[in-house]
């Protein structure tokens, strides 16, 4: 079975007698109830590095006193057995109140951005989102660390943190894995009734159909949006909450022409709030 | 003479060199304008580590537009040779445009106590210097950094950022180091005249009155504060921006009794502003 470290200090010596053997560590950040997504991270981390690491946290501060942090699934032994198939060496799965004692206070912020897309509906989501990466890397102190490109405004703060920190980590960010009918993962995809899995099939297809689109010479992002809504809205389960096209090396909303162009999107179905994108591009 | 590395690459090269020699790093961030309380710091680096090093960086984060960044006495030359006559190894001097790149926007706030005391005048200061503390110990990354107790808010910031981030590395807080007639080192005394020069020492006295109140059974600080605000208030050039008494281990509002108080105030004395900080303890 593999080893799970509950304890930091515990998981900080085992980093440091891995760098004194001069291995390299491999970390994949998670908040468990692991997929297919998750498995590719830890795979990568597995090819890349000689000691793969996984983080199980479902991390508080990132969740809004309204969202779903009592009832965001959690299945410990599930995840050992995914991560153990996938190359995991060790899960790093840290108690709330060994990571936030009672008076903690300090947060990271990557301002402005943080602000936008995601942020809008979710103000604090990237605060606690960059808080707690940055205390898991320098607990776990790897050389590299993966993320999804699902959760693509999360990977851009997160690299811009870690450079504009000066922080000593590789980032690297895999595409997004999705189901035969398009959906991407997403732990959140297990809220879904029957009928509701169905309906969530419309993010990926609004995404084709725009990439379509913007293919085919339409290169106004409110054109490309409007075209995007329509399709979404066609589906009465589902509810907007934004549809953007973004510049994606700056997450700037996209001018008129920009290529590639980054579609995101997040469209709650029922309760569940979805999110996805894809990168809009004439020479792909 | 005393190497001075301005690159932020080859600081962490050199870092990474001496921890591979199994070396440990010393550090001592400062804005420069060196006095007697640095030469502590960088002696006491000395002392513990194999590889002291100062970086000397004027932080635009931490002054606000009205304040003194654009004056803040700059002297390399000055700085190099006292660094060097203390035991320093190596001066870590990085252009501002390669700490704070055109479109940097990311900051660490240990929130609440950042609010208060010198805070209050100076909203956005801690933020500024959590923040370039933090970039400069991920580039530095030292077994050991030193601060001075003249900056009691600051060392306590400093202290509660490393603990709730885990940051790997060892905060050491020295005494004040004073002149002859009491006043606490600063560069910025050297913005005083010879009459501010004087009484500017008003702090230092209205600290030892409070001090012995309170060894004479004076209590309560509103009492404490009230007997060191009237003896301030008494010296013409002087204006009070704060006199507080809190409770050293958490920096909140002392209550009656507690035992030991740490006393904090900042004066004006002319534009400068100047801060000063005592423990009153019945022990000691």
């Amino acid at each position: 079975m593999i080893e799970v470290i509950t304890d930091l200090e515990a998981m900080r010596d085992v980093s440091k007698r891995v760098r004194d053997a001069g291995q390299t560590i491999g970390f994949v950040p998670t908040m468990g109830y692991l997929h297919s997504g998750h498995q590719s991270l830890i795979l990568q981390a597995a090819a890349e590095n000689d000691f793969p690491v996984l983080s199980i946290f479902v991390n508080p501060t990132q969740f809004a006193p309204d969202e779903d942090y009592e009832t965001y699934p959690r299945d410990l032994a599930r995840d050992s057995a995914l991560a153990e198939a996938a190359g995991c060496r060790l899960i790093f799965a840290p108690p709330p109140q060994a990571i936030y004692p009672l008076d903690y206070s300090t947060y990271i912020e990557v301002t402005g951005v943080s602000a936008l897309y995601c942020g809008k509906s979710r103000p604090t989501h990237f605060r606690g989102v960059t808080t707690i990466v940055a205390k898991l890397l320098n607990i776990v102190s790897p050389d590299r660390a993966y993320f999804g490109q699902k959760d693509a405004q999360q990977a851009f703060i997160i690299q811009k943190m870690v450079r504009e920190l000066n922080m000593d980590v590789q980032i690297v960010v895999l595409p997004i894995v999705r189901e035969a009918d398009g959906l991407a993962m997403s732990s959140r995809n297990t809220y879904l009734s029957p009928e509701q899995r169905k309906a969530a099939r419309v993010l990926h297809r609004a995404l084709l159909q725009g990439r379509e689109l913007f293919r085919g010479g339409l290169v106004k992002p409110d054109e490309l949006k409007r075209a995007m809504v329509e399709l979404i809205q066609a589906e009465p389960l589902a509810r907007i909450d934004y549809v953007e096209l973004v510049e994606p090396e700056t997450f700037t909303p996209a001018r008129s022409g920009t290529d590639p162009m980054l579609a995101l999107l997040a469209v709650y179905v029922g309760q569940t709030r979805l999110i996805d994108n894809l990168l809009f591009s004439i020479g792909e």
